[in-house]
């Protein structure tokens, strides 16, 4: 019997290359799929691309770069606003959200996964997420869930179902689980800056530093800085 | 007090370019939205632009185009795939299904629609389309309108919602009503296959050529030929 196939959206950052390496133990086939969407970031990209050749995943880059002067408000997308310092949970976190983001992106990860008769799309949203992002809590992943529900029987599909394993979890649960998983961090990508190193004050980069102390895993990661917050 | 805002996508069809004739009259600004998929028969976009030109509309193409390669199996973006012919109800129109199509342009125009401060995001699907096409049920919008309030307070929208009001109307009641609200129907597209003039035997353009005869519109529309089925 060939093995159930899975849909994952895999940015590149540690959430999602864990999520990728947490479905191929579990026996699942590999479609990742990452999104350009304008991100200044989207160096990010290259540790999805690198999971998907450790994993032996299939890959595609999904261009929606062409939304990007839609998405305006944003600091990930919109070059005049500054990619705000500090902590992840704090209210100038605000600036990076980008307008529906995983709602586009689960989207098109339920169509492909219709054309290739997957049997789950994933995404790695997280706990820590709750606080800014409307888009990773449980309530949307649910709801997101019972809608595509309604429209994948018809499509032919009737078991495909979506599923959010770090929905409860904290970052550093998630570094415990890649460690225990052998996920190799150094080619992960978290910095919303986007630079040539982990900036180490940009929100997402004060919150990977956080995770791994917390879960007591060495950080192989060069930061440029360290922020004390 | 300004007008408030509506996100319409529009296809360049006779259904959405009514939807966005009955947006304007109820007073809404309007932005429309047109999505190139891959579809054979994007030439429908000059539809839409025709419309928001006339209406004083903001328009955006999407380039979804990228996508194109991974929704294999739908004679409307495969080309290896002939679109079929005979009655828009009958088994055979399942080879037009696109996979998620409709939630991957809602969650687009949701973004939107946060991004601007929209009132509302509006989708054209109507009844006849409900054999065929799972993402154009009534449960499928009511989902999809719920899923979106999960995010959309999160987002600082709370009152942003779906409006599909032609969701229970046959197609035939579309036309009267585009009639009554003046829609230039010639400068609407249907036909699946893109050709030069509509093609007359493809399910859309029988549909097509049945609800100006059930509305008793005339039906301005230079067809290839007429079929009989």
């Amino acid at each position: 019997m060939p093995k159930p196939k899975a849909i994952a959206i895999v940015s590149g950052g540690l959430d999602s290359v864990t999520l990728a390496y947490k479905l191929a133990a579990e026996g699942y086939r590999l479609h990742l799929l990452s999104f350009d969407y304008g991100q200044r970031h989207r160096r990010e990209i290259e540790g999805a691309e690198a999971a998907a050749a450790a994993l032996g995943a299939d890959f595609d880059r999904i261009d929606l770069s062409g939304i990007k002067r839609l998405l305006h408000g944003s600091a990930l997308t919109d070059d005049r606003i500054a990619v705000p310092h500090g902590h992840y949970a704090a209210p100038t976190m605000a600036a990076t959200v980008v307008p529906n983001r995983n709602a586009m992106m689960l989207a098109i990860a339920y169509a492909v996964a219709v054309a290739e008769g997957a049997l789950v799309v994933a995404t790695g949203v997280h706990a820590g997420d709750h606080f800014v992002y409307p888009d990773c809590r449980p309530g949307f992943v649910e709801a997101f869930d019972a809608m595509q529900v309604q429209a994948v029987e018809g499509f032919g599909h009737p078991n495909l179902r979506l599923v959010a394993p770090f929905v409860h979890s904290t970052k550093a649960e998630i570094v415990a689980e890649g460690h225990r998983l052998g996920v190799p961090f150094a080619a992960t990508w978290s910095c919303y800056e986007g630079g040539d190193r982990h900036c180490g004050r940009c929100g997402t980069c004060v919150e990977r530093i956080e995770a791994f102390a917390l879960a007591g895993v060495a950080d192989p990661t060069p930061y440029e800085e360290i922020a004390h917050v």
